[in-house]
């Protein structure tokens, strides 16, 4: 393998590191790495001076962009590595989000997950290494806080919540009679007859319970991780490389690995897919569909925008970057049955679907420590927890939390040093739902 | 040299793309190309498709990306094809641009220059591969039109028009006393002391009279331009490349030709280097300054973005592309003395300055036939007509026309098959002087 290779192999690292880990470790904060003030990426000044200093400058190309603690500038600035399309919110006023901020949650005690000692809503946004947050309670931005080198009006990177604007289109073109759920990959995408993905329904699609071979298991130097992100890659391949050259070329090459319909897998790869079947019905790219069916109706009030690989293709896995109240803004439509700003945006059914979430029994062979009794649904975590939870969550600790009995919604952009949502969850999981205890309380 | 060396040097064409020709011959519409209709990037459909098929993908890394036609999609997509940074707009409502449309304008007769037969506004707009164009009369919009790929919440390149907005921010740094247009270049960047650039006072900087050595033959295979678009370039540089590797140190490298002050030099080079000055004295990135100094305030309906190269340092030099209806928002501050959105966004006193124009003898040496008594000031284009219109204006037609005296703002995007404007504005100067006037009298 030619040294440009290599360099493609390690620097695809970045654009695939959107998955949680399977079966984690129920390991606490980060060990090891420098705390969220030593890490802040203004404070390491990346990127800052004219020009900046040699060791202060990230590239894409060798792969130092997404080592920690250079990750922490890069979630913020994904755009100045790599060609990315708009999400255009269009040419409309924004949807107001009433603000209404209180300062009582900071002091918010809640116990991390296999801990007996308690910490505060405020401690945990340094644990998590937290870019920024914001609280919604009836609606309202009761708490909002930036940190590093996110601004109100900057895009931070999504990761794989990414995937959840993926499921929330499909469902609503299930909803919309546009797409069968039942009817299998190749029906959609003939392309995919050979593959994995070719005889399973869109419905296993959409619920990750597809059985392809796909590891994400970033410490092994063959993983099928390694290939996907070389296939999307959107710089020039190198002249000895053999691969598959886009998403799509890469999705047709995935083999069959167990039956489908049995057990939840979290695969990047079936978003993929299932970003293709979108573009191949609607004749729109996942970017499009998403500016015309979300991004405009919600009333965003920025441009989101998502990586592409060199044909063009957005990807749909793990390449979203948005405002962070843009990102609560399409959860507070998801708590209020789809209905915000004034209209319909997603159909009442396909959310009370996703809701109801997926088979508990599938999810559990996964064997997530952390998340007994939850499943996955069109591509969202449920909780089935008292209050109805469900979430989007991606890599090092991007989180979109709704929780429709407290009428609370939490967007949340994070850039933990390590990448499975296990390290961040014990110091998360637990907060998001103290705090929507105490909004519910306070609130009465 | 590699064959990949040789792919970079290709591609660099298009982000060195950004300069008029000088000396031009009076030519008239283009020849030898398809026309509008046969070019429309929406009807040969670029980039559409799950996946495109193979003879309709665009990619920069080839340099297909900037050949003509598929540079018609380019010119509203560089995005998709290259690493860019946000002109952020913030987070606050537009500033209105009332709509009074008109349907006398279309018919509106000019005669060509260097033709004696006349031909109507709306055929003056194929005729220069028109994109988009918007015509503002006393701050209203008269006149909006979109072709090809290009929507009104779409980005479309500015080119060299990039250039006026950084010589703005200069004026504006000026005025405010920040910057002494007496003092030499090297005061305020030591690193440019040993390059030709050094011993130039910013004033010559401003107003390109620098001597420098920079060709931007296009035709010859060793002029300066392709060392400068190489060193710009934001992709992985090939192994053997040993030349500069950003914009800053290509600029060190410059070297003297001829004496400073003395004549009008059209050379990318200079605002490259301006745009140096303003990031080392302000501590800001040129886009970041736009968006402080003039998105911001000007209440502009989009972000704009800007091209990079490998260190993050945005194309001064033509690197820009916002909203056409932001680009006229930008004229019509000029054209109120600096004021617009209920604030002084330029110091009245600069925008004075730039509309008394540069040395018109000075001009007159650079031999740009077309354009007989015209100026350049602060990087814009001083025509000294009788309305004392003065002008932006970026390859391939991209144009900002203000005319003071018929109160009107043309912003015009195009793909023109010709880079040089020799090419466009036999139907571009005489359309937009008819159509003030038209708009002069009819206003009456």
């Amino acid at each position: 393998m030619s040294a440009l290779a290599c360099r493609l192999l390690a620097l695809a690292l970045g654009l695939a590191l959107c998955s949680a880990r399977a079966a984690p470790e129920p390991a606490g904060v980060a060990s090891g790495f420098p705390d969220a003030q030593a890490s802040d990426p203004a404070r390491l000044g990346w990127m800052v001076g004219a020009p900046p200093p040699p060791d202060r400058i990230i590239r894409f190309e060798d792969g130092s962009y997404w080592r920690f603690p250079a990750l922490r500038w890069t979630a913020s600035n994904f755009r100045q590595l790599m060609p990315t399309v708009a999400v255009s919110r269009g040419l409309g006023p924004a949807a107001p989000l009433p603000v209404a901020l209180r300062e009582d949650l900071d002091g918010v005690r809640f116990t991390p997950l296999g801990t007996d000692r308690s910490m505060t809503w405020r401690q945990a946004l340094d644990a998590n290494y937290t870019d920024g947050i914001v609280v919604l309670h009836r609606g309202r931005i009761v708490y909002e806080r930036y940190f590093g080198v996110l601004e109100p009006d900057g895009q931070h990177g999504l990761m794989s919540v990414t995937k959840t604007f993926v499921g929330t289109l499909a469902a609503m073109l299930v909803a919309d009679g546009t797409l069968d759920p039942a009817r299998r990959v190749d029906h959609y995408v003939p392309e995919l007859a050979a593959s994995a993905f070719g005889s399973a329904t869109l419905r296993q699609l959409m619920d990750m319970t597809t059985g392809v071979k796909f590891s994400e298991d970033y410490a092994d130097p063959n993983a099928d991780v390694w290939a996907h992100g070389a296939a999307g890659n959107p710089l020039p391949k190198p002249q000895d490389y053999s691969g598959p050259r886009s998403y799509y070329e890469y999705l047709q090459t995935v083999k069959p690995q167990g039956v489908h319909g049995e057990a939840f897998h979290y695969r990047t790869v079936n978003t993929d897919a299932l970003g293709w079947v979108l573009a191949r019905v609607t004749g729109r790219s996942v970017a499009q569909l998403l500016s015309e069916r979300i991004w405009r109706p919600l009333g965003a009030e920025q441009d989101g925008y998502m990586s592409v690989d060199s044909t063009g293709t957005p990807f749909a896995g793990g390449g979203l970057n948005t405002g962070l109240r843009d990102l609560a803004r399409f959860g507070e439509m998801m708590r209020n049955d789809g209905r915000f700003n004034g209209r319909q945006i997603v159909p009442a059914a396909a959310v009370a679907d996703i809701r109801r979430g997926g088979r508990q029994a599938d999810f559990a062979k996964a064997g997530y420590a952390l998340l007994p009794g939850w499943s996955y649904r069109s591509m969202w975590w449920i909780t089935h927890n008292e209050h109805g939870a469900f979430a989007a969550r991606g890599v090092h600790g991007q989180a979109l939390y709704i929780d429709p009995k407290a009428e609370v919604v939490i967007a949340r952009f994070a850039s933990h040093p390590v990448a499975g949502n296990h390290a961040n969850d014990p110091t998360s999981l637990p907060a998001f739902h103290a705090l929507a205890r105490h909004l519910m309380q306070a609130g009465r």
